[in-house]
């Protein structure tokens, strides 16, 4: 990469491409400010992986020269990869909003990793480098205190949107148009923008809407009301509280994310008052009607409480045919089989079920659509335009209404994560390329989880493993004990006694006959089993287990 | 189950509380008529598994009673279940239309299973038994030869619907409004209609839709047009061959399913014409709107002909920026994730790409919505109602409609499978109940995956598994070699010698710990070094493989 001292970079280390693990880097000669440090959530066919985290070959690389990491607002796709990365490379500063700053320190305390130098920020707050200027610009978001950032370069303004929707009448504090106006005025180089919503058209719905709609459902509805919800939107958990004060229900939580989420509300503020959430034990005194359960698992996560209470195996509530139970969500993208089986359950259970849709409001997407992406191309009305926060769909359709809005078509990029787009005086262009990957977090390790690994428990989760022990004195090359299988995952080994001899048998006479034609060789035993096992196996199963020989050289003369 | 020769028993054995494996009985005194044999495709859980089947116990019960299998049309989840039904039960005779019959004829040839005693049926067929009476209703469906079947009982009429939609402007033939009406006006003792667009409100759209907008890209793409669809789907692909006829545009086919239901159109009359499809060496000298490619890989397949393409692995077809991708059909539920991989790849290639949306008809469901459903409840206006073919939410909406269309509530049953609607010459009620339930089916064997070997997949697909070997000698208690380990899924053993080693070591101390204090115990050891190591593994990795221990032992004095 470049560098002249001259030029300024925009790199993104992750969140192109697809939703989640966003980072973005914004360097100048000596100095580096990273933007948010978020996970992603695996796809299914990353077995047994935790979390995918950036890539830090480039960090690490240039640690001497990092200034600070900015955090836009609180959700894990932003802030999830902290505890990671601080493992990893030196981070001198964080700067985050109080709420933000309660929600990593949370994450940071429970893996044991010290951490002191936080900066809370405000709306007013800015920050001064060397070479870069910073202030934040309020938006509405599905948690409080979201920001948009714009970094004063040498080379003209970035403004970076962070997660936002436009919202005439929202919950939470108005978005500052006019800061926005105001920059866009003063002119910016380039914008970055989050894409999540770009392929859909028209505005999203205010979250007042959402809550006039959970306003009619508590006060009207006869019977316990069970409200799942994504914790991190606490506008919307205040206006349940506040609904369910005026309707006289008690509240009773469930989830660990939901217990921490209210629990920073109160520290921050943001709720006042404890008194309305309640232990279960002490439901039993109140009508069906004077009850609240507000919990996790709007995606069917099957260890949720709402997956528990559906699948009639949660320890304190069991479901009655009065209940009304509403997803105030929306599925994310992946979860649409396991949120089914919940909502199937609760059918069949005889309850009430209201999961958003048209006729239904009971959530609104924090992410703003195609038009709303519109208006803050118009206010902005930048330079150079580079979708962030999507995949390539996302970006190449962010691409096109920024067209569709006074951008040159030439001066939208869609980038890959790792592409350098590079700010000079006189404009800006793709050119380079930094490190940039996924990095698989399985456990509490970092980084190992390779794909032979995860090619391995991809074969296993279709056909097991079929393990067979070799006894074999190498000098004498002889087969010492017949060789015997075991196997997980492959069938039921009692009802398949016969079925196993079998195997047992042919591989007794592959090694004999091994032994017999060949000089032994370690390796060469093992491979000519597996050629010749997996077919007779096939032929007789139609699976294909990894077939694991263990030959113990036992040196008897 | 009931059994006195006068009442009559409509029993699912599967269909009911998910969309797959549809198979329906109809019993009176000695004689049982079968409405399909279908497969369901496994949730992703399932890991390993090919298909789901129907527990066919009800049936080897009462294998001598059954007089018919009468198949509705030719989809997968109302045929693909034949082949192991009939290596299970004696079916004495199969009912099918042309169509249907070759295709359940390929399944049957591809696993070499013999069976001859089909009889095709078309729209005026009927079939009498002692106690039955069946004729067929021509219906509209995604797939030609669609039927509804009405089964006249001792005690008044079934009315199956099968798979269906209404369409004014169909492709194929109209459905039989009028063969419906006068059913309905003789009376219907109860309906069974299928539930899958239940939830959705309006009316589908018509095929001829979807036709005029595949005419539009046809007709007006000035390079090569790339078009998925649904093989069975045979309408839409004769509209497809006509409309490159008319443009001038030859066709490549790719995916064995596609070729396969060509064979079929063109076997069948419903395409005559051989020589507009050509081999894709021959397409070198044709213009690049000269050619349709036809190909399989709807729902993101990994090996499907499309995804090959998008991953620019497939060994004929090199995308070219001038390309256009339809896909001409919808994401089965489950599949999401999947088909967003295959479309931001060939975004990320600059191709164009259509998916059906609200903007653009390239596809239409063959399931009624609410209104046609409303529509069918109208024609048919049966005493009682059974949805089917449905998750459990489906089929509840369903009975609301049916009530808000004179259905008396207490007259329609949400059932689940093996559940007994048992019908008297007064009326009908749910009574009883007869084995059903979910059969795993991997590679070529039947039933015999069991949930213990679906667990151990389970958790080898997350953490994989670790086999460590002992050579005891239990007369001595002694071990007679030092542990090693041997994993797979679980670390990169090449990076990670250390802990490898660490284990090795920890497996040492647990087992001569216990063999000075314990009497030797095969089972005992083996238990103790799991109970012991796991914990052990756990704090080091966060990991939670499977430990396999074999222990050898060795009886040297």
């Amino acid at each position: 990469m470049k560098n002249d001292g001259q030029t300024t970079s925009v790199i993104a280390l992750g969140g192109l491409g697809e939703v989640g693990k966003n980072m973005y880097c914004i360097t100048h000669d000596d100095e580096i400010i990273i933007i948010d440090a978020g996970v992603m959530f695996p796809e299914d066919e990353l077995l047994g992986v935790d979390y995918v985290i950036q890539d830090f070959t480039y960090l690490k690389q240039n640690e001497d020269k990092i200034k600070a990491l900015i955090i836009t607002h609180g959700h894990e796709d932003h802030i999830g990869g902290i505890p990671f990365l601080l493992q990893s490379v030196k981070i001198p500063k964080i700067y985050a909003s109080p709420i933000a700053k309660d929600l990593i320190l949370k994450k940071l305390n429970d893996r044991n990793i010290p951490y002191n130098d936080f900066e809370t920020i405000d709306k007013d707050s800015t920050i001064k480098t060397k070479h870069f200027f910073v202030e934040f610009v309020t938006t509405t978001h599905s948690i409080p205190e979201s920001f948009a950032i714009a970094v004063h370069t040498p080379n003209g303004i970035v403004f970076h949107t962070g997660d936002f929707k436009f919202d005439l009448t929202p919950i939470g504090p108005m978005a500052d148009l006019h800061k926005m106006a105001e920059l866009g005025k003063k002119g910016v180089k380039i914008l970055l923008a989050d894409s999540t919503n770009a392929l859909v058209p028209g505005f999203s719905n205010s979250e007042s809407f959402v809550d006039d709609t959970l306003n009619d459902i508590i006060s009207r509805h006869f019977g316990r009301v069970i409200i799942a919800t994504f914790a991190s939107n606490i506008f919307r958990l205040k206006h349940i509280v506040e609904t369910c004060k005026e309707n006289n229900r008690k509240i009773i939580t469930y989830g660990r994310s939901m217990e921490n989420a209210i629990e920073i509300a109160l520290n921050n503020g943001l709720l006042d008052d404890r008194s309305i959430f309640i232990d279960a034990n002490k439901a039993k005194d109140l009508k069906k009607n004077e009850i609240c359960i507000l919990c996790t698992g709007t995606q069917g996560e099957p260890l949720a409480a709402l997956s528990r209470i559906a699948n009639g195996v949660h320890k304190q509530v069991t479901l009655m045919p009065d209940d009304l139970v509403v997803f105030s969500s929306s599925p994310i993208p992946g979860n649409a089989a396991s949120i089914n089986r919940v909502i199937n359950k609760l059918y069949l259970k005889g309850v009430k079920v209201f999961t958003n849709s048209e006729l239904s409001n009971v959530h609104t997407s924090g992410h703003a659509k195609a038009d709303e992406l519109r208006w803050m191309l118009r206010l902005i009305k930048p330079e150079y335009f580079m979708p962030i926060h999507g995949e390539y769909r996302m970006l190449t359709e962010h691409c096109n209404l920024a067209e569709s809005c006074g951008v040159p078509k030439e001066n939208t990029f869609v980038c890959q994560n790792g592409d350098v787009v590079l700010l000079t005086k006189d404009g800006a262009k793709k050119e380079g390329k930094v490190q940039a990957g996924d990095v698989y977090v399985d456990g509490s390790r970092i980084g190992e989880v390779g794909s032979v690994v995860i090619k391995d428990r991809k074969l296993m989760s279709r056909d097991g493993i079929l393990v067979t022990i070799l006894n074999i004195n190498p000098l004498t090359r002889t087969l010492l004990i017949k060789p015997n299988v075991t196997t997980r995952g492959f069938v039921m080994v009692n009802e398949n006694q016969a079925l196993i001899q079998q195997i047992e048998n042919k591989i007794n006479d592959i090694v004999k006959n091994y032994l017999q034609n060949n000089t032994y060789s370690y390796l060469d035993l093992k491979n000519q089993i597996i050629l010749e096992l997996h077919p007779f196996i096939n032929e007789l199963t139609g699976r294909r287990p990894i077939i694991l020989p263990v030959i113990m050289e036992v040196k008897q003369s």
